[in-house]
């Protein structure tokens, strides 16, 4: 699968089990079915009243399909447009994240899942758990062609885990709303994407930069998974948001911030470009900062009209980082960042993060009704339709607008968990994982 | 992303960033959350009595998916198979569908969904602007090859524009159902791309028509498109249909009638080739007639019977339009139809009017029972569940059979359209738009 | 589309219009919309006080699709690793799928849909009729290459008659539950498959074993059918269960499963290989049978735990089985099994048929509750929200654990099947289809 003489022989199919048979004892100690998947408990359930077409399966399934697709298909596919990494981008994107579903599954239940003593497990743990595999898909963008597999498993392991921290940190300690993940998940997934290309830089690779380019079949292979993952981009900003209206505003929030980026990107990437023709690397990778960008504002009433001013501005900084700020990351911070993370996750989220801080400080009674309460418990509580009403009063005292904005904004754990991760990295700079050479 | 000489430094980024500064400006004044999607509104409703999974995202939203699936992927690799063309068609297919689906918003707002002074967006404006969106892709297909993107997006504004006006007058002055789009998206997308590419006729253009051969790897990603189609075409058709029945029936006879039209592509095709071999070509289009020819009748109780002959009538003209049809359209009518989509869209749509009008004759209470109402009320107007009943005696007396079956005919609106569609294509010929060369 | 000189020019048309004019005729005479999806019959229902969201369509249409999509996209292009037969395998998937999807519907509608001398369709049907299909595909993957598609045609119109007939005995007769199919569908399709394979094995074919090999881009397109397959395999195995807890359960083992399944593959395959390189063929195939193996068991209390266990064993005996067996099975057997589907459905197909015996042996009332009952009805039965708790006693006693593990043992009618089938198959060896010569 690699064209080096890497041998894998003994270090992956070690790495592999030992991984899994640690992860199904895990799972055997830690993990039970929620009351919505156990037989027992659900038919406790239907004989209080309740009908099995209020399983939350019915409603959170078919954006959990779509967040998948863009999981395996959509990270797998994009990351194909470098003709020599074709099957590598696609295998290993495979392999890291069917390990790092199960793994961040625990590590997410470690952190906000327990219910005496057990990991509760459901289609919101799944759509979770598949969030957290797309921010270790983010950082193996970054360092695509530079590792192999056995040290992206080794950098999962760590990526999933401080995951699991910054999000409880951020979600859960803090109190900010993050439904699409600006923060917890593009910008996490980005810079420690980057953080890990600095420390595998290698001097010598730009000596075989030509076979980095692209060839026409490659970006074909890499439209597919640009054009899904910009497809359902709705769907996974709106996954775990509140059910009704919040679902609903979420997925047209993004489609059109989505819309905008895209007309910004085509017409800013002809600007820059040196012949005035379109650059195929851009169009794969910037209109998709709409997407980013409206992570966290989109559940908000940020009205169509904001998502497109959001997304307009997501791919004209995106096309700009590609074209000005990536050579200035290799050349002077050495850092190779072969996908162009920063661009696509990295600014975006930082914007995202802002303009979820601006959105929800702006936030009134007024203009949210008793919708209010939706925007005042994270994505973590639940407001279960029953007793929303009661619960109202007693949300509605607990943040003010201020405070709220303050949560939001740009989070100081994440540099934090940055010098963390940059010393755990070193780890992967270990003689033993069999890592391709710059040349071939 | 042509391999032409064409300079798009200046007039793309011009008009992709003035359109999308227009369109913003717009959706600031004029675009408002409907009742589903605002935060304020919906707390209403749910202290009212509704429940947030009576929410129409969890009702809509699948199907929006699929639809939206068909036109970027869909549309997009289908136009893949011109070896020469891979980049142009989904790159300038995802550029065209990102504006047309924002300026088709606000131009099916302007004709069918303002409410005092305000256009209200949800998940039926979405599906909706994606409908549009197909119309112009399907006109696109015709003039693949002979365009620049400036003068595509040029084309997109008159057409979606022309496109709400034409569906206004079919479905609301007229009163005609249509729920998948025979006439108003098929037909009159697949005329009005004739109408282009007669406009932008190049009698040297065949010189370089050995570069219009597909070539093996070609041939698999159009089978991407083709199939995506295919599989979600039964979405496509019941995405805004009536809940209950009217949509579980659609999608059922479009399956039946798509799965009958691939019996006959594939016999038909053997029967006409010069060696006996399948033609890629009848099997990546044809198979998908039977999708176009159910687009009105799907809805009604066409019976899996009907649907099946309506779909083996459609699998067969369309394949005989591709072997004896086009050609001659090329040669005496000055018309390169690039796709054939007069084959796909045009004559099977046109058979999709006339089996429309005639089961809405046909339509009696007795194989309707109290579901005739839904077939009087047209896809514009809404049948409320709670008020059904009442709606029923007022409506019953409406429309006669007769008058429904003359409404549904192939409608007098469509030629008129096409003649001032003409004039304002030959904006299109106008020499500043960087076009491509006949020969490259 | 075959590089050979097969001359289908007669031949195909004449299978194609003949059998799709006999179905045609006998959806006339005995097929009819069910209650859910006939106007009449739904709005009875709905003035006895049902609503138009508790249509069956909302809640099984999503899977119905992910199951569309396993069947054109992802067996369509998982076959198309070996380059030579790129073309074929999608252009002929299309094909007999196309036509099985509707003989199934007719075959399983006689054993089990009839109402008063007819075939009642709807959602359910669709998805049964598309299962069936899934099984063909299996069988085709084993002889892929060495049939012409008119032999292909003939073998689905024998293979969808004795699916139905089988079916009905597991489930109907025995009582057995099997909603995943590891018995019905992947362990029948497989062992048809691989009788019709040494049926139609040609001693010379070996001579042009090179073209067998797969290149770069192949390889890719069949990264999408396997990757889509992975995907909506818990859509697979949850289509047809139950409402409520059994449908979200079955979707969460079956992605635990393959999760498991993938690292087990990716872990084994480095270990078997000559040069420690991966093997894409591994991949490609090896990683689904997690899925395969939980289509029995994966409605039943499971748990993560077992599932992962379930998965891991899967994926190990389909790693070692390509390795190993597949060239036993060619040398010793006569089987040019050409896909490996004996690796993939026929062991891990019964290996879920054991675990299923297993798990429903050990099933209690003090792990299922009131749920318990939903293990005691087939597939085919339907649990009525109503009424389900007056049929809860009765139900209770009808069937004993032990019983119950009786009737989920393998199977004893599939050895008598596949006796009969044998004698069917020698029907395609008549000279007269046309088949693709041995070497090109």
């Amino acid at each position: 699968m690699t064209n080096s003489a890497t041998n894998l022989r003994l270090k992956l199919p070690v790495a592999c089990i030992i991984l899994e048979v640690i992860i199904i004892i895990l799972f055997g100690a830690l993990v039970q079915y929620d009351n919505e998947t156990d037989a027992k408990q659900w038919h406790k359930e239907l004989a209080n009243g309740s009908s099995n077409y209020d399983n939350d399966f019915y409603y959170r399934y078919p954006s959990f399909q779509d967040v998948h697709v863009m999981i395996f298909i959509g990270f797998g596919f994009l990351m194909t447009f470098l003709q020599r990494y074709g099957f590598s981008s696609v295998g290993f994107n495979f392999l890291i994240a069917a390990f790092a579903l199960q793994w961040a599954t625990l590590m997410q239940g470690f952190f906000h899942g327990m219910h005496g003593g057990k990991i509760h497990v459901g289609i919101e743990s799944m759509i979770n758990a598949d969030f957290c595999t797309g921010s270790v898909l983010i950082s193996f963008g970054a360092v695509l062609g530079k590792t192999s597999p056995v040290q992206l498993l080794v950098m999962s392991v760590i990526e999933v885990t401080l995951f699991a921290v910054n999000e409880f940190i951020v979600l859960s300690v803090l109190g900010a709303k993050d439904a699409g993940g600006s923060m917890t998940i593009h910008t996490f997934g980005a810079y420690f994407g980057l953080m890990v290309a600095r420390v595998l830089y290698r001097p010598n690779l730009d000596k075989s930069k030509h076979k980095n380019c692209s060839v026409y079949h490659s970006d074909l292979f890499a439209m597919i998974g640009t054009i899904y993952l910009w497809m359902f981009w709705p769907s996974f900003n709106s996954a775990v948001t509140a059910h009704g209206d919040d679902q609903h505003r979420t997925a047209m929030n993004t489609y059109y911030s989505l819309a905008a980026c895209t007309l910004a990107t085509y017409g800013l990437s002809a600007v820059v470009a040196h012949d005035g023709k379109l650059d195929m690397v851009h169009i794969q990778n910037a209109a998709l900062a709409g997407g980013v960008a409206v992570g966290t504002a989109g559940e908000m009433m940020l009205t169509p009209f904001g998502s497109m001013i959001v997304g307009f501005l997501a791919g004209t900084i995106s096309v700009l980082g590609f074209k000005f700020l990536s050579p200035i990351l290799e050349e002077k911070l050495k850092i190779q960042d072969t996908c162009g993370v920063h661009n696509l996750h990295g600014m975006p989220g930082v914007l995202g993060a802002i303009v979820g801080a601006v959105t929800a400080a702006l936030a009134t009674k007024d203009v949210y009704g008793d919708g209010l309460v939706c925007l005042l418990v994270t994505s973590w509580e639940s407001v279960p339709s029953p007793d929303f009403m009661v619960k109202l009063p007693l949300l509605r005292n607990r943040q003010t607008p201020s405070k709220r904005a303050f949560t939001q904004q740009f989070n100081s754990t994440l540099p934090t968990l940055c010098v963390a991760g940059w010393l755990m990295c070193f780890i992967l700079k270990l003689p033993i994982y069999g890592a391709p050479p710059d040349t071939i």
